[in-house]
């Protein structure tokens, strides 16, 4: 008999995993909501004509590709097949893959339901995506994504309200924050001003290393992928730009002087500081210029969450995007949007043990069964129970105490309701608290009042 | 430029119907809880191998199969592959199919983690499953199933809870609604005392035209289909059952009266009945022997749940199995569940418009967008609004007035703020109601209070 198992790189959810699911979505979902946001689902399964091309090379091979019902060798022939080139063989015998990302399906939404919607357009989706991945510790082929955009405008109001969003998100989950900002238009302005547009990466990751190695190997590094000394030189303030966002902001407004998208970038970000000052936000807001995420997509605003307590990489990031739709033959629908890395969030909650009580929608109190005249007894009491909105179970068999209190205790059910021949003589309920021992001895409405 | 589109019998869920299946899914959730069920996820993927001979040779036909990523000619021959066979391709090509239904994972995930499993088992699983069914009008070949199942336990209290969970999930959803139970060991009996173990289907098909056909037509069908008269004469009372569920279940002891297997079912039957009269649940209850659902499977109990007031087929279904897991090496895990259908129940809300007010979480309250000072003042007021949990958005940009009504009557927000440079200067705000154009000047205390 095969033992089961599933597909490498997938995952069961425990009820106790799920429950802390729930509430790390459920509280995404009530942010989202409060700032006009609204969910969409797309099909797990999207044509492969919409997903090829989008993800590089590498990520068309990643892509899980399902096989035509029906006869899959349709249209195939001899010759093709022995050729046995699984991308060719793919493209012909699979018309479906897997969603790989929620991005590439959003974009094909807004274009399909253009008519249907109206901009700008407030949308988040919680969805699940699979990719082919080398499984490893950390990285999974399948894992939910969650996004939030607002596209269809080019207002600034909507990073500040993307900023707002993580704010109170990491607020609510009790986890302090500092929200890493920087703009694509200030990196451009930088190779701009340095004559050395494709060297933006390299300077990005030498400038990160400033705390660890220090300026002098900073310099020797962005000398030795190439960068001549004079761009070293006027580089020299940016690799060293320090204090407050605003003294940063005063710097770069020097240095950028002879790059109009540099100074623009500079404004863009002055702005959201400005208009984020007037929201008492809470968390850390600090200017980064090594942020240098998605360089090839995004086209403003760069936003990165790292956790303040916690060793792991960042927990959120996102940023402003040109144009969303082009590939689908829609143009001129730019954006906003950002992430919530669930996995990482969940490790960050469990690591800082932050799930409040209650969160987890366990079982509050569980009746022994002691037999049929029990049971009858008991059915309208716990009707009632529930009626009060306590999440309640009978066991549903009259076996040993011990086994019963075993099943309390394996589910963490705190309080457990023992009525036996003398409760029931007297209408009352003995109330036992799992966690002190404490018994007490309680009438329906005050063990109501208890929870 | 391609047109984008998604695969036939999949669909887009738009902002208004993923709030009402949300509603749906959180209603069904929280009283699920209620109840002390615990929610699992599984993979989207499963191997094959727990897939394939679950649902019969027409169901293996109909898995979805994901073609091995990387080299998926592996270990298959050029003899092989010149056959075309497209199951025998399948069977080396693909190690992996999409989930068909929540059981057969349920069943693989009891087996995986029986040790951390503290049995009786309740959980319940909300997650789409595909299907590569010929799509047509309200079949798709990807949708949610929504099963709630106790496992581990053989005490009838659990078929009297999963009606009481039926009965307040569908009260809560405000639709009127007659639980009609069975049992397969009646239908097992009936089938006993008259000889005719096979014709059981046949004798329940013909017995539902009573009401349509008539006494006669009904045994002229079951003639035709080969039952002998003395067989026909012994159904008769059965046929004509009528009365109470209390008058049924006399009638039927008496009937039954020679076979132990009947009369078992009877008295599950009666036992369920007399343990539900003690939960003053809200609706009908019904003994219906016509109700036959999955014949194959069920060996107890078994329910169905049909929608008084709209056309429509059964909207929940469910029963009680021996054997869950034998097919995975573990026997003897009995159990009863049912399964909620959604997208049934998302049309008989629709059309009987059950959706309460409030229960789709769309934006309450826009802030009108003049421009920049307005922004400023605005920011302020608008975070103290959202922290009174009112779902509020500011307009992104400072367009047109009309603009900006409209995006508020096509996202049906009830209430616009008007700041203009006079409420500004009196520190209130013109709040306009949507629906009935009237507008009043109040403070933000005022306007906090109004929702």
């Amino acid at each position: 008999m095969q033992k089961p198992s599933i597909p490498k790189g997938t995952r069961d959810f425990s009820p106790e995993e799920m429950a802390k699911r729930n509430y790390i979505f459920n509280t995404i979902r009530e942010v989202f909501h409060l700032y006009g946001f609204q969910q969409i689902e797309t099909p797990a399964m999207e044509n492969l004509s919409t997903l090829m091309g989008k993800y590089g090379e590498e990520g068309d091979k990643l892509l899980f590709k399902i096989l035509n019902s029906g006869d899959c060798f349709a249209g195939i022939s001899d010759e093709e097949l022995m050729e046995k080139n699984p991308l060719r063989f793919a493209a012909k015998a699979c018309e479906k893959g897997l969603r790989y990302d929620l991005t590439v399906p959003f974009a094909r939404y807004v274009v399909q339901h253009r008519n249907e919607i109206s901009f700008p357009f407030k949308r988040y989706q919680i969805q699940p995506v699979w990719r082919a991945d080398r499984p490893q510790k950390g990285r999974y082929r399948e894992f939910y994504q969650c996004d939030g955009d607002v596209v269809g405008s080019d207002s600034l109001i909507n990073e500040v309200e993307l900023i707002q969003i993580m704010d109170e998100v990491f607020h609510r989950f009790g986890i302090r924050v500092c929200i890493k900002m920087n703009n694509r238009k200030i990196l451009s302005g930088i190779a701009e001003i340095i004559g050395e547009a494709d060297k933006i990466v390299d300077i990005t990751v030498a400038i990160d290393k400033l705390d660890k190695i220090g300026l002098d190997n900073v310099n020797e590094e962005l000398r030795s992928k190439g960068l001549p000394e004079e761009a070293i030189e006027r580089l020299q303030p940016i690799i060293m730009l320090q204090g407050s966002n605003q003294e940063k902001i005063a710097t770069l407004k020097k240095v950028l002087s002879a790059s109009e998208t540099g100074l623009k970038g500079v404004a863009e970000l002055d702005f959201i500081l400005e208009r984020i000052s007037h929201t008492s936000i809470r968390a850390e807001l600090e200017l980064d210029l090594t942020l240098a995420r998605g360089l090839n997509y995004y086209t403003g605003a760069i936003f990165e969450v790292k956790a303040l307590d916690v060793q792991i990489g960042s927990i959120t990031g996102g940023g402003r995007y040109d144009n969303l739709t082009g590939v689908f033959g829609m143009e001129g629908v730019s954006g906003v949007g950002f992430s919530f890395g669930a996995d990482r969030i969940f490790d960050v909650l469990n690591q800082l043990d932050l799930y409040p009580e209650g969160s987890l929608k366990t079982t509050q109190l569980l009746f022994v069964n002691f037999g049929q005249k029990e049971e009858i007894h008991l059915l309208p009491l716990i009707a009632k129970v529930r009626k009060a909105g306590i999440r309640t179970e009978l066991y549903p068999e009259s076996t040993k105490m011990k086994k019963q209190m075993g099943y309390a205790d394996a589910k963490k059910i705190p309080f457990v309701a023992i009525v036996g021949e003398n409760e029931m003589a007297e209408n009352k309920i003995n109330l036992k608290n799992m966690l002190t021992g404490e018994q007490t001895l309680v009438t329906i409405e005050e063990l109501i009042e208890r929870f």
